[in-house]
């Protein structure tokens, strides 16, 4: 059987002619009313073929929808493959059975807190935990191995305390700053993170709209569940947005990328140092499995793919190769400032003013790639000594990213020298639970802590802070207790407080 | 219709006459059986429209008595808003719906602990905790942001240890000791702490008699529940006070507060330089979000004052811009001793020295401000080598305030050159769960340690008391030991003790 | 009427004789058998009137028993008061109303661990604590304030690490040591801890028989409910004792109990430094307050008493005056070896030196005066180093106590230059858990680790053991760990492990 | 009756016959359907004679397979004791009484996560803990003392952090290497652990399988359940594996031990120096102890053995008296090179090059001998810096094991100059849980972490790895936090999240 793929005048198929292509053999799939053939895409298939082939014979848009861009399928699959509209009346609609954790979502959901009771950045975190699905969940708050660098990037800052400064007039406060050029109202930018519409079904639009209303830039991530032009299109006059690469093999692609970004008005290029390899993190991979289901254990071959998760589906094209050697190409394709997304010590960032780049992001990509690596306001403690050291404080914008919670950590990272801070999971948590509206609260949250927190350490303006403001002598330590005798802990008999009367 | 207010002749208001202003546009209240027309004031209230409206047409006694002084309506609302007396018999009494959180309060009362079950401060505090109302309770023990200063305030003297002299004559123990001139009988002070009678009914005086029985100074708050003078009152001849003092905007105001102090006998003013705006406490938030109810959902425009609880309902007129340049001026217009409240850090403490004033309370506002300002204590530990190395330990007094809970804590402060200590929420709570003595039994069991410690540090007097007494090697650190690994701790199967005989 | 207090003749006195004398004005007690009026010795009692009155017109035997020794009513109450033997058979028995508690504990006897399931010393403490009458356990268990110095005391251990010398010859190991000229099995002796009748009926006795089984040596205390000749006739010819010191103010009565010690073959004197005034126990305190029963909140009075626990009823006739300037009056009324037990910092050791003493003991008081005081261990770490810079490291036997539990801690004291170490709570604890044969397997426990570990170091003999085989790096530092962001703990969702297959 | 041991010909022995030798003074047992009078080798029994007892005149083979090689017997029982074939259709069945522990276990067994759900070495603990026999566990997973050194193995690795390269070409990654001149495919070795029949049937093959599989080096342990040269047989061709060796007092015997393992092509001899004793591993004594019965308590005399468990149970034929003299001995006698199997100082390792030996292996026996010994990579630290100070880092090959659990430790102990790691017990859970499979998956997961580790720190092959890739700062503290203030901390009120809305 042979159809073409000329939408203008096709007879529609129907539900029974997919049904039939059912197998590894023949593999059809319907997508947004529109059916596919991806039998020879299987093997390609980033997320591997297991997934693709649950949905074989059947609709798989509610699967599709939330890691795929719309133009994946006109990007990756050739047109002969498309095989025109589906009449959807005739598609038998999947009974899907009674899922109890999704149950107990609905009921979550039913008392989801109000917006107004979210006070902080990690009360989003506690709604989006209980409302989100539980492998968007496991997406966006897994990290790499025993998640220790992920729950250090916020540690770290408990290392810092303050040395405010007192009788300074501090009416008046402006906490606006310049980053690469670009004047914003607050000191940090929203960071690239991928597959917004796991968590909302418009995905990172959502943060365009939030951006825009707080004057902050939004940085365009790669693996964007919108398209890069959906991303800017969203975009009003004016508002500037940065673009996160992850660098393609085939330089000509990368090549097209960038100068389309550059093109449609990006300010500012972020090359991603730190994922030659996309990380392994368990909570997804678990919480992949949990969904693929049970008969999975009497499958066998394709055992690579089983067991990877959210993240390992869309690590594809990622270049491991990628080196020092590639930057001058980089600065030779485009005007944009090139700044390095994931450096992680003093020597690397040394070597990135000599190649002549404008910025670094210290950053461990959210302690998703390498548990173990510092958290990046460790690294800046190191690294401002140096560029000090040398007169190049001014060659680049030092940025900083990871475990930003608080308006104090901004105040941090500024202490000692950042010229801004990347926040990335907080939006996205506002956004899953709350929509614009949460993403809306979270920003203006930061900028009331924000003012807040400088007329408290004594500064009006961020010009005014310095190294002296901030006591990092517990920074460097990375102290773990010594294992506590069991024993002495069961037998020690702990004081307790005032006994009750007893009842009368 | 057009009321008079004129108390002497008038015809009583009815309850029916109040409650047709009930809105926005014409709001009445009822206080202490007087009626007030606070319409044109919705938009000034410090503590926002919305508290005043839930009472409009209604008598809002109760509400209002804990946190104003009596003097308040006679100071800030214009006499022809003051409506006249009320026949409170035809006042509607308001039917108060069940409130489950009260009646288990009503039920842990009743089997409040005996006074004499309080063996140190923190039990006060555990009684305090059950048996005060949730928004007072929440007023008083919340702190800043994450609470991470107001738990290290306590947790630093943890990391001081002793070095006790052995063999020296403790039979006579004399503890007392002189601040600012005043002989007190041990070097602790009442600090000032706002709103007292949101724990007890009769409010700071309580805090009065209790430092006069024991010989203390009290420090009286400017956000006191009761009024400035009734406090002064309250004290018995020769008794001493303090004056805290936020500075108001309009100096004539705050000239007028300083100068009435001075005259009715106040002999020191320690003026608060860490509260440029009063602090955010997200556990007083919720606490008075839940008291406005739930159909705060619905509503909008106002959002601001919704979210702010106690803290910010007094927070205006703290002026801002104060400054050095200020402190010349208050040393113009008293002879009081002047004493800066706040201070965070060494090069301060030296700035206030040539400033000429006469001495500092090293603080963080009880951990109520500035999250992750340091502990006065690991202050004070920066601040006396440094004066003593110019040789000005004598040119200025060093008051620490802050986490003080136990004798231990005091010996501590004064064996690093602190002269006393301020010591505030143990106060409250004692007060709040048992009033006069309460705070009296506090107070004694702070001399029945001290008179324990002094001899077993081997000190017999305030003077033997110095800074090789203790080691403070542990002082400096700021360690936050790294994330564990939560499968590594949960495949450990921890050693038990021995196993129980079968029952036979 | 008038008893005379003449034994062999009188007709003995009835219940009802005694029930007459029920109140403070006239206060008579039965104890074993016998009538004593202590109408004018109740304002003088340690332990508070209180305690007496409630016995007032009744048999007293059972409270009494524990912690007097026997010979108590013969040296403190005049012979004039001494009334007479008691028909027993006419005292009425007391309904002890049921305790619900003292039940609780009959049951845990009931399943009580046998003996061979204690594995080390920390086990009988666990058996203890839940085979020991409340009061018992309260006062053995308890410490200062907090407790904080108690604890640390064994935890300062853990920061002590080791570095094993390999191949050695370990084949026969010999830790026999000496200690003040007595040759021992191990380095360890049995400390001094007050009244060892609370946890068995014979009390310090079974110490004395333990100690001797294992050829070590036992101090005996001075606040022993056995009397000091009881637990000289209990030992064995040349089993050698010690005898540990609280100074009365009365210097004939301390002349006279050393003498007598020395006349009665005691072989070292320790004389208590570290406790001017008995200390401040909570938990003991509460236990002791509910003993007393409810009906005490309607008292009033004697507040003192009231809520002081064992600790204090035991601490009269400690002279607070004692100092330095006492020394030589020791030397020179007794030719007994002199130790300062008690001594806190390495100025009282060299001064210890030069006042000619023959040892100190670097104690806390087992964390039951001072809290904050540093581990003895810790002392221990900063007093050799200067001895040895000193030449003085021969002049002084050094001793250690305070937290010894694992032969690893008197490994660690030995290497780090202790003549021997101290051990008290747990004999207490497998005394009151299991009697002598508890003592006896504690020691053997001891002794059984101690062979193991002197191999697994590499030592086949106490002198082998030297500084370089432990690393003390971790020592000196007294973390507190910042507190944590409880919001943030909260929002972590931890990684689990694998999850099970869905039953079938 | 005589029984002559001629195989041959005789008539097989009935139940009845063996069942009448049940006591001490005459003691048969049946193992593998033969008869043995073990009457005069009772006293001899590493194991003590109880265990045995438990047996007499029945089938012990249950309790014997798993903790014997197969040749036990006949190299420890003099043939005349071997008593001949059994009719096992004779010998009455043991009815076991239900165990409740055993059936928890099986119902644990029933629901075992599928294999495919193991994502890290700790995941097959985990499941091991759930499925494994009690006294199994107990026996692989139980340290020395507190189990302190047991848990810091791992925790150690905690304080180490990476400094990350980027922009390093690592499209191609190699971490193949060399130990003792193999090649090997990833740098670690399966250590040698004893009694592999206690998690799995067959005990050491499946290990020497599984290392096939992956082309890693096995250590053959002295106190496997295979004998050595079952062990040797289960290998391929040109298979690797090195001998462990404990050694035996009679130096004839660990000579020909020695000698046999070279003839049959054991490419290392790793000699045991760490344990002259072997550990007391209390968790594994109570295990025992509850498998022995409850009847334990009325017997006396053989105390020793009693409380032991299988630890003390292997430990005979160790000689304690090995020291330095006796290396020159070993050289002589093998051409293997030789490796120091414990060394835990740096002055030891110095020693080891001027002995001539040809490595060490930084080790504290997995934390089952002295507790409080540092970890290996502690160790490490410490040994490295002196070796190149002497430039003696080629002279000798370090390894390091215990605590391995990650790639991230492989690498971290590489980066500090370790040849190798081993990794002992996750092997051993991973095989008691899944067997083969189990070992397998474990094996690959490490690979796939290291391949993905090794491209994030930047590093394309071992040779890369380096001192400047991580961050040592926290590895010498050994910190234990001040005890906390159990009142402070039960006082304080936490933070919480955001109310839910009440159900409608």
């Amino acid at each position: 059987m042979n159809h073409k793929s000329n939408d203008t005048q096709a007879v529609k198929l129907t539900g029974a002619d997919i049904a039939k292509h059912n197998s590894r053999d023949s593999c059809w799939v319907i997508i947004h009313g529109r059916a596919y053939d991806v039998t020879d895409f299987l093997p390609e298939h980033p997320g591997g073929p297991k997934i693709i082939l649950k949905y074989a014979g059947k609709d798989a848009t509610e699967e599709f929808e939330p890691i795929h861009p719309p133009d994946t399928l006109d990007k990756y699959l050739d047109k002969s493959k498309h095989l025109g509209e589906v009449d959807m009346g005739t598609v038998e609609e999947e009974k899907k059975e009674e899922d109890p954790d999704e149950k107990a979502r609905q009921e979550r959901m039913a008392v989801m807190p109000i917006l107004e009771q979210c006070y902080n950045l990690m009360d989003f975190e506690a709604v989006a935990r209980k409302v989100m699905k539980k492998t968007a969940w496991a997406y966006y708050s897994s990290g790499a191995d025993d998640e220790i660098t992920m729950r250090e990037n916020h540690s770290a800052y408990h290392k810092i305390w303050f040395r405010p400064n007192i009788l300074v007039d501090v009416e008046k406060i402006d906490f606006s700053t310049k980053m690469l050029g670009t004047k914003v109202d607050i000191p940090f930018y929203v960071t690239a993170t991928a597959l917004g519409k796991l968590g909302h079904h418009e995905g990172e639009v959502i943060l365009t709209r939030g951006a825009k209303k707080h004057n902050v830039i939004q940085m365009i991530p790669t693996l964007a569940s919108c398209s890069f032009d959906e991303i800017m299109d969203a975009a009003e006059p004016g508002q500037v947005q940065w673009l996160q690469l992850y660098v393609n093999k085939n330089r000509n692609i990368t090549k097209r990328i960038v100068q389309h970004a550059e093109k449609r008005g990006c300010k500012g290029l972020f090359i991603t140092v730190d994922a030659p390899q996309l990380g392994r993190r368990e909570k997804d991979m678990r919480s992949k499995f949990d969904d693929v289901g049970s008969n999975v254990q009497n499958t066998s071959g394709d055992n690579v793919d089983r067991s990877q998760g959210a993240a390992r589906a869309i690590s594809s094209f990622i270049d491991p190769s990628l080196s020092w050697k590639d930057i001058p190409w980089f600065l030779s394709i485009t005007k944009m400032p090139i700044i390095l997304k994931g450096v992680q010590r003093v020597e690397d960032v040394l070597r990135a003013v000599e190649a002549g780049v404008h910025g670094v992001v210290l950053s461990n990509h959210g302690g998703r790639q390498l548990d173990f690596a510092r958290s990046g306001i460790e690294v800046l403690a190191e690294v401002m000594p140096a560029l000090r050291e040398r007169g190049w404080e001014k060659k680049i914008e030092i940025f900083v990213d990871g475990g930003v919670r608080r308006a104090t950590d901004i105040i941090k990272a500024l202490c000692l020298g950042a010229t801004g801070v990347g926040i990335g999971r907080p939006f996205l948590y506002a956004m899953s639970a709350y929509g614009l509206p949460g993403v809306d609260r979270a920003m203006q949250l930061l900028k009331d802590e924000m003012e807040m927190n400088m007329r408290l350490i004594g500064a009006s303006s961020i010009e005014q802070l310095n190294p002296t403001m901030v006591d990092t002598r517990g920074l460097s330590m990375h102290s773990a207790t010594v294992p506590s005798d069991t024993l002495g802990l069961n037998v020690y008999d702990p004081l307790v407080g005032p006994k009750e009367k007893a009842k009368l």
